[in-house]
């Protein structure tokens, strides 16, 4: 974002103006973060890389990435920033071969939805934790996969959520977080154990039920019906159900402490409320509704502060 | 709904013309069955009962109903058509005092989510099943409640169960089917035990699961932060734990038995879910995660159908 002009002089931070950013992985998250910088003038130059010919062409079409290539060393070996926007499962590979082509002075940052497992491949990786690795997390997305998915809002008013460790150079924290801020998002640090297991609670475990909901009713014989009837809070309960398996296949098990550890308490709560069902016991019954009213009551309060008339973040539907 | 002019002569169908259509409780679907019953013109006259003074004035206020009575023979004396919207856990109470103010031609339907407990209900206070009581569900709400909340295109393109039994009278069954299709509702029929299976597993269940889900974020220590990093999928997922407790806490007592099935049979997937993140067993992870994506996947399709340019029905947001 411009810094806006005071005095008709044009004040850019020129010091953080990046000449390369190589996103790896364009995407939905990829995408529209290359979309999002672009917007703002950010990066003179965004190359792409991945496996799909196709996919990238369409990013490049889509306006999300000047260039592409198929080689790694093609891309990477120029670039300021590169952004790991894959599938966690996939970051261990690549950044064994990032190795060797990128300079000391290389930042490197990643989208990954758990922080501890990508901070521990890293420092294998590279023998200790390198200085200019700053692992990151937008809390942003949609339930769609793919560089069609993605647009330059995605951000907007949305958490992005850094967990840089000791190791972590200033310059390479400062560099990351102002292309975030970029983005429009409100930029935040904590401890990458701490935020997998706040993200567990609120992101993997909701994710973890609504698929499991939908594959038990998709396994029911009356399949074809339950779908016919199911209305509009069914529509809104089972949209995350959508999401790509591959990733969340990999979130589960990168994330697994955390996400078994708050599946148990959801399932120890659900005993309960099943127990206090079978007794007919209201009051009981009534409570944890209650309870569960009053919070999401009070989180859609806040979500309506944050809301301002000037978000431009957006929502897919159906 | 007018059925439209032909040749400049207006066609309704006068035989289902409702002198006096009294609607007991008037919250979301008992007001919002007003507003579009009234829109339609299928009613002369349209009268609430309820317990809130309040919220009858509200109603008035709003052009939901034309009058009201906190007493209920007021009301239902002179009624051809009485509409139950109130919570399922007031039925049989209500039912109790209708009985000796209605007459033989009275029809009663109502709008409780589940069926085979108030066919019951009605059975044992009238002594066997009176053949003017319509059981129905129209499959349509917001999580908000109240007069306020209510809206004439609420039950637009969204399903309506009629759930008769060998008792009912065809002109009884046949009235109540066309109020609900002037609303625009589609209008189906089934067995109430069925109903309340499928009902289970499209609406109860998922409403149990978000109440629960939302109950234990809401005990953990990290309450306040885990609501702060909650994104865009997270309020959809919990939307309906805003829902009524009351109204659910009746829902789960009077379904109990399709509940606890339904309830069981996720609890065995999450378990074996959990077992498989548990062991890192990826390809069993992928297996629940596609095949809840195709279903839902799936159900999105034929959503995006059922969405026509000439739908008005309208979900709240937030």
């Amino acid at each position: 974002m411009p810094r806006g002009t005071q005095f008709g002089i044009s004040i850019v931070d020129l010091s953080i103006m990046i000449n390369t950013l190589c996103i790896i992985g364009v995407g939905l998250i990829g995408g529209s973060f290359a979309h999002a910088v672009k917007r703002a003038g950010q990066c003179k130059r965004i190359v792409g890389y991945g496996r799909n010919k196709a996919s990238l062409e369409k990013a490049v079409a889509l306006g999300a990435i000047d260039a592409f290539s198929l080689q790694l060393d093609e891309v990477a070996s120029d670039a300021d920033v590169i952004l790991l926007a894959t599938p966690l499962g996939a970051m261990a590979d690549i950044m064994t071969a990032l190795k060797d082509l990128i300079s000391e002075d290389t930042i490197i940052t990643d989208v990954g939805s758990a922080k501890a497992c990508v901070l521990d491949s890293v420092a294998r990786v590279f023998g200790s934790m390198p200085q200019n690795f700053v692992a990151g997390h937008p809390i942003a997305g949609t339930e769609n996969s793919g560089v069609e998915a993605a647009f330059p809002e995605l951000f907007a008013n949305r958490r992005v959520i850094l967990t840089p460790t000791d190791k972590t150079s200033k310059k390479a924290l400062a560099t990351v977080r102002h292309l975030w801020e970029s983005t429009g998002a409100m930029v935040t640090q904590m401890d990458a154990k701490h935020h997998d297991e706040v993200l567990a609670a609120t992101s993997h475990l909701p994710h973890v039920l609504a698929f499991t909901l939908v594959d038990t009713l998709a396994q029911l014989s009356e399949r074809q019906e339950i779908f016919e009837y199911a209305a509009g809070g069914f529509r809104d309960f089972t949209r995350i159900a959508s999401s790509d398996p591959l990733m969340w296949q990999d979130i589960c098990i990168d994330n697994k402490n955390a996400i078994l550890k708050v599946i148990q308490a959801f399932e120890d709560n659900l005993q309960k409320l099943k127990q206090a069902i079978k007794n007919e016991d209201s009051a009981s019954i009534r409570q944890v509704f209650q309870s569960a009213k009053q919070a999401r009551d009070e989180y859609r309060l806040k979500l309506a502060e944050q809301d301002r008339p000037d978000s431009i973040g957006k929502n897919t539907s159906s």
